[in-house]
């Protein structure tokens, strides 16, 4: 039976093009769309949205699970994924999973069954051996910092990038650093967790469990973490906040106490959003709309890859 | 035939949950699992994921247009309809269009071929007929102020909270007001544009074109808008910014220009978000959360129902 990529096939246009022409979609040139109607008179082709979806997964659907879509983390990811699907005509479902592996299992479900073409899980509660049974249904691409021969990535090198960070701290004078992370339990945070404590070795410092502030999500976060600075009998000097949104929310929240930054408290923000630029604090700049770019790409595309993206230092006035 | 709906009624169940054991879902009560598995007995039904999809539309999927994913408003509205999506076992399809007519057609098209049972329309380019040449094919809803019967809204009605804004800024003394908005040709924006020009009639106001700045949509187009406000003859003493991390950018642009707020600049932003709260900014509180819950619930639902939201202004120290 003839199929859609073969119809594209014979026609000398993309599959999306043939889709459009059967669904009488207006924009499509008259010369391809021509091309199309004679390809279909020549096979016999009977239109069947059935056979178009369930024949190849075909589907044109990308799934896309992620914790919360509210974050400025998982927003950011987001935007960069959805600005390239709607290039290549692909339209996202959303998995909101606040990681619950059951909402992950939906999603894998829906890949078995050919409902999406692929799959990008911008973080997971699930395991890794969950996922790997479910990739001969179609591509599943990770953010996060694993090789697997099967499995492309695209990730930041969190721990070189914390330790990097606390270093530059450390050279600016701070021997008492405390960080602020959203979800302590998650495989970049273990890491960044990992990093924070061979800095703590390697320059002989006192570990301070206060000094993790975990669950720290939103920019309300900020007023949590000073009020729990407050109370500390030696708080630290600095802080790493794992995002700018919340560093713009410490900063002010610093001003509205009457705590001078970065005298009293230095801080690093991470992401290089324009409200760091224009709150003029110090971040990490981390192009995550390029990495949700790069996490289609590899969705689509046929090979394997692992892309580590390349971050920097940003020094403004909060250090 | 049997289709997956008869055999939730046989087994007293939810059509989920009959879709749960088709698919062998971990989460199913064995109760339920058993009443599900009797009534497929007693009907001999063969699982046919086709015959799910297309003899009822019960795809379970909900698409969501909208024009930016990254947009604070338009992101808020997602976090609501995402959230109660999870609640239902609803997933959503997003259709960012960045207002090309063509991507608001493509969903239409996947309603049409049943594809998604329902449609969320955030933000719209192509018309009103349009949107209902496509009623039948299942429900659409609309995030906007107009009333039709066919078709459920969830609205602010921003011709009265702009003119009411406008009026508590000229009993604070303001008579040279002017705004920033994000799209000046949608149509909330021209219901507030309507909503000024009555107030300077009202209070025999000059009409000053500049006073109206357009395409401001995020927090760094808060650096443009104080650069204009620079070049003014006769700079407005007053400032609506119709959203608070514009309003944030704004406030923060006027600290490292030394412009003091509220004496030379006042300003009043929208939807009251965490950080209005953090920078004492005075706001008009608008719950984007629920109305996108609202819009769900009116997708999902069978009565059509118009539902104006409720808004008010927090009076903070920037006005």
């Amino acid at each position: 039976m003839t199929n859609i990529k073969d119809l594209a096939k014979m026609a000398g246009v993309s599959v999306t093009t043939v889709s459009r022409v059967l669904n009488e979609h207006p924009y499509v040139s008259e010369k391809k769309r021509m091309a199309v109607l004679e390809a279909i008179k020549a096979t016999n082709y009977h239109k069947n949205i059935n056979a178009v979806h369930l024949s190849k997964g075909n589907t044109l659907l990308m799934g896309v699970v992620l914790p919360f879509t509210g974050h400025p983390y998982f927003a950011s990811l987001l935007k960069g994924i959805a600005r390239i699907a709607l290039e290549h005509d692909y339209k996202l479902v959303l998995f909101q999973t606040d990681y619950l592996e059951s909402r992950e299992l939906d999603a894998l479900l829906m890949l078995k069954e050919k409902q999406i073409d692929s799959l990008i899980i911008c973080s997971r509660a699930c395991s890794l051996a969950t996922i790997e049974e479910h990739l001969h249904y179609g591509s599943i691409v990770l953010c996060e910092n694993i090789k697997r021969e099967q499995i492309s990535t695209t990730f930041v090198n969190h721990y070189s990038v914390f330790f990097e960070a606390l270093e530059y701290l450390y050279q600016k004078g701070h021997q008492k650093i405390g960080y602020c992370i959203g979800r302590r339990s998650g495989s970049s945070s273990k890491k960044r967790e990992q990093a924070y404590k061979d800095f703590l070795v390697k320059y002989d410092l006192h570990f301070r469990p206060e000094y993790i502030m975990d669950n720290c999500l939103y920019v309300e976060d900020a007023e949590k973490i000073i009020k729990e600075l407050k109370t500390m009998e030696v708080p630290p000097t600095a802080l790493l906040v794992t995002n700018d949104q919340i560093a713009a929310g410490v900063v002010t929240c610093c001003h509205n106490e009457g705590i001078a930054i970065p005298d009293e408290l230095a801080i690093i923000g991470f992401d290089n959003q324009p409200i760091a630029k224009m709150m003029n604090i110090t971040t990490i700049d981390i192009p995550h709309e390029q990495m949700g770019e790069n996490l289609f790409l590899q969705a689509v595309g046929e090979e394997i890859s692992h892309t580590e993206v390349k971050v920097k230092l940003i020094e403004r006035g909060t250090v």
